[in-house]
């Protein structure tokens, strides 16, 4: 048979009269008086294919075997629908192709769930049959969305001098931030390669090098437990640059991110972005990475409550703590009793030891402690902006027990309470990040970014006395709630990175060890540098308008790392572990 | 200081009279009566900085104290040179910069080797201060021409509809092919992922899925040992097509690399590129990725050979190999009897018993086998279309090794005898290549490419019967005696793969336990499909005319596969080995 002259979804009235040939699945096969009617499918769309045995008897007999998902070529005359017969909703709803010629090119079972019957609920069937799930049409518009967000970010960057350089998936294993995933080494029995969780050194050193502006759309690997929005593999867009300031690289950042909303959603982003330092967006939003599509900000009590005799809040003032409040506007008809006791348990889960609230009716606050608080109900419906209607939704405790918990409960009320434009991109940079968290677990500093990060110049004394009030030249990029990426700028100066590495309890053998080249790197020249990484699953599923990166993800893998169509992680021969000198320690 | 205003290689004319400020390394800097000059080099280029002490006396001071290689922005007017310091050789050599301001950015101890030196010999060195070898100009050039490679190719392929989708690099392991690199999961202990030697069933399952065009530049990990030209991991353009047939493909694949030839070294490419057989190939050049830049051809000599009473040659015949020659052209002056040994040595390296070899002067042929060759002296030189000065060389074993030793013999006095036209980039197709090889050792057949290609359909009856005469609709394409990729149509049907996997050695329950889910997949309505996969290094190798890959990857691994500059692979925490169920088996 001749070649493909079109997609199925291709044909239009400049068609009529000609004969095509075209290639796709059988979509839906029906008889209608005798005559066969196949709509066909491709990657682009559909096209109703006609077979009338007066027309061909040979193709009418080979399409009446068809049956759903057979892969066919037929060749026909492109021709007007009879009126009534035109669908409007199909893009080629008003032609139809007469056949005279039908292959099948292959045939095909009943497939477990229907190509064209929306999302089937049942996700390990469709990771199981992901070929056959890749090839409902939502899916392929993710991916295809996936590829524009990937080629225009890829031609911003080409087109601003950029040079695109692949780093090493076979690396070296370090100790700090998450765990690695390793290879074993065969010919250095014992020894073990990791996959990059980032190539953050590797493109530090190709500043060095005197490259100046890197990027690279690179996979980066974390053995973590898995979440809703995690994958043991993930795609990160990657950014160095040398001598260029914070605003310089956030411009640039900005620069791309609207090109790709205006290339994949056809929206304009207004620059620049806006910014909240840290500080500001822990105390309004309660979370480093605020949603800003609505209001219902944490509003800070401590004024207004510190006279009332309610132990709760009283015991958290006097403990150094908060106590802040959110207004759920409208919502007191929304939820009832139950529905805040619910809401009480959902904030234990952020540390809170309780949900104080009031509804606030016409005569006046309602609720549980509604009594402790008369004296002050007019200030506090003034301070808090609250009419009748709302709820007010409290918090005492520490500061990050009443970040984390009204930070949690102002998202939730958010989507509950439908108060999100969904239409809406918010991005936001959130500056001035604090250089290292206290883990007191391992009774220990570890870095809020990571260990490369430059501390601010001013701060700069205070790493040996008082490590946690140090910032960090570090901005990550938030958009609609999700952390989309992170940037800083890095340490250049070994005695400033060898004094990181202390801070963080290397001692001066085990940095050298861990991180030796960079440290020597680091006195031959190294250029002031820094840069961004943005995580492409997560734009790519927001842009898609998914909640889960795994529909953005051609093979993803289920939260148990296992991916069911191959059933990797498999078994592998006693061979294979014999050649890498490895024992498996466990049966199963 | 102020911003970068351009790069110090772009220091031109319009600059005349205005202030710049650049950023770079210093290339040299030298006294001469008071005054101080620095070359300042940046990415792009050099430009010479002066510093008068009449100028600015603090910048001078300042400049005084910068050593080779310190990291510095100076801000000063573009001015001409004087008439006799002007630099014909350097693009910028017109013009200096009078400085006024400089900052030192950071400083750098004596390099291990010049940065301008030429290539340091040591390359062990260059691994371990690969920052610093990559910091050599031409290293820059060969990364930004391998950029522009993978620019190109994508560029071409985003226009041509081909949907970049990244596929997974935590994969399953399979018997087939190389040995897998393997990553031990810590979730399912004892289980293993395997990193792709290449995502070919995975870019299948993406044409099951109806994608229709798919691309990635991807890498792909083989734990192979090194040699030359091998890496652990390297990149592949890998391409794949639903409906297409070889010759659709071929052309696309030509396109692109048209374009590539044309962007990256601004050679116009002639298309279609030839084709020859892989059997004509092995007959004519005993190579199956033939070096068609010069001549040299093998010429089969069995007819004119076949009376005469030499007994190395009538034993070839009499079993069935093959009598074979080559023509050095000139060569009879440059081969010593001696030399002429050594090549006798080298042939035996590819099975050769030796290497029979005649002169040809004015007075007729000489040599050690003249003697048995004097009736057919005049055929001889007739049919091999030797002159005076030339040295015929022969072959005669079975066609294997007269393909092997004389292909290999090709090359070696190509090169030696600078027959190349190194300027000339010949692209050339192979087809038609058999579907399997016989393994020798393990006493079964092997893919000659991969368990999925296609078999020549009329060869179908074959499989059961003379696996062995199974011709493929395989292809390769070849560069200037480099595979630079293989293509080919794929089984789309259950029954043809299933008997594949039976030919090679197979039982029904390991190919289903092994490919159980393509098998299944080419059930559910598998286009007919085909694609190509082209290795990126050797494509950038052979454009930046380096004769190593490492020369055109940016953190290469040398040939233990160890990363000499961070010392991957490494030694891993006993915790780390816990978590993983795993053992090491040998100390070190």
């Amino acid at each position: 048979m001749a070649k493909r002259t079109k997609y199925c979804g291709e044909i239009s009235k400049e068609d009529l009269g000609q004969v095509v040939t075209l290639k796709g699945w059988v979509r839906k096969r029906r008889d209608h008086g005798g005559v066969i009617f196949i709509d066909l499918r491709d990657r682009e769309g559909f096209a109703q294919v006609v077979f009338n045995p007066e027309k061909s008897r040979s193709a009418w007999e080979i399409a009446d075997k068809c049956r759903t998902e057979y892969v066919i070529e037929i060749t026909g005359e492109v021709i007007n629908r009879d009126p009534e017969a035109i669908n409007p909703k199909m893009k080629t709803g008003e032609f139809e192709i007469m056949a005279t010629e039908i292959n099948i090119l292959n045939s095909s079972k009943t497939v477990p769930f229907g190509i064209e019957d929306g999302t089937p609920s049942n996700e390990e069937l469709r990771l199981k049959y992901r070929y056959l799930d890749l090839r409902r049409p939502e899916m392929l518009a993710n991916m295809r969305l996936r590829h524009d967000v990937t080629k225009t970010v890829r031609h911003f960057l080409d087109d601003h001098d950029f040079i695109d350089v692949e780093t090493p998936y076979l690396n070296k294993s370090t100790p700090e931030g998450a765990r690695d995933y390793l290879v074993p080494s065969r010919i250095q029995g014992g020894h073990f390669y990791a996959l990059p969780q980032s190539p953050q050194i590797t493109k530090q050193l190709l500043m060095a090098a005197g490259f100046d502006r890197y990027y690279q759309i690179v996979r980066c690997f974390r053995d973590e437990d898995l979440r809703g929005d995690r994958q043991p593999e993930f795609t990160q867009i990657d950014i160095e640059t040398s001598f260029l300031s914070p605003a310089e690289i956030q411009a640039y950042t900005e620069k791309m991110l609207v090109k790709v909303m205006k290339e994949v959603k056809g929206i304009e982003i207004p620059t620049p972005f806006p910014q909240i330092t840290y500080d500001e967006s822990m105390a309004r939003f309660g979370n480093d990475k605020p949603d800003t599509r609505f209001g219902m900000e944490l509003i800070d009590l401590a004024d207004v409550v510190k006279d009332v005799e309610f132990k709760v809040f009283q015991m958290a003032l006097q403990a150094g703590g908060q106590v802040k409040a959110i207004v759920a506007k409208g919502a007191a008809d929304k939820y009832s009793r139950k529905d805040m006791d619910n809401l009480g348990t959902f904030v234990g889960q952020y540390g809170a030891k309780g949900l104080a609230w009031l509804k606030v009716e016409t005569d006046g606050l309602k609720g549980p402690i509604a009594k402790f608080l008369t004296e002050i109900e007019a200030d506090l419906v003034a301070k808090v902006g609250a009419e009748v209607g709302d709820i007010i939704m409290f918090a005492a405790d520490k500061a990050e027990v009443v970040a984390a918990s009204l930070g949690a409960l102002r998202n939730r009320l958010g989507k509950e309470l439908q108060l999100i434009d969904e239409s809406k991109y918010n991005f936001l940079w959130v500056v001035d990040w604090p250089l290292l968290e206290y883990d007191e677990e391992a009774k220990r500093y570890t870095s809020a970014h990571h260990p490369f990060t430059m501390p601010k110049e001013s701060d700069l004394p205070l790493m040996d006395t008082a490590p946690e009030k140090v910032y960090a030249e570090a901005y990550d990029i938030v958009l609609n709630g999700y952390e989309l990426g992170g940037g800083s700028t890095r340490i250049h100066k070994r005695e400033i990175q060898e004094k990181m590495f202390e801070v963080l309890g290397f001692t001066k053998e085990a940095a050298v060890e861990q991180f030796g080249f960079l440290l020597d790197a680091l006195e031959y020249g190294f250029p002031p540098h820094g840069g961004i990484a943005l995580g492409l699953d997560r734009l790519a599923m927001l842009l898609a308008e998914e909640e889960n990166i795994r529909e953005v993800i051609a093979f993803p893998k289920n939260n148990r790392a296992i991916d069911p169509m191959n059933e990797a992680p498999g078994k592998v021969s006693p061979a294979q572990l014999f050649e890498l000198s490895l024992n498996v320690t466990i049966e199963d």
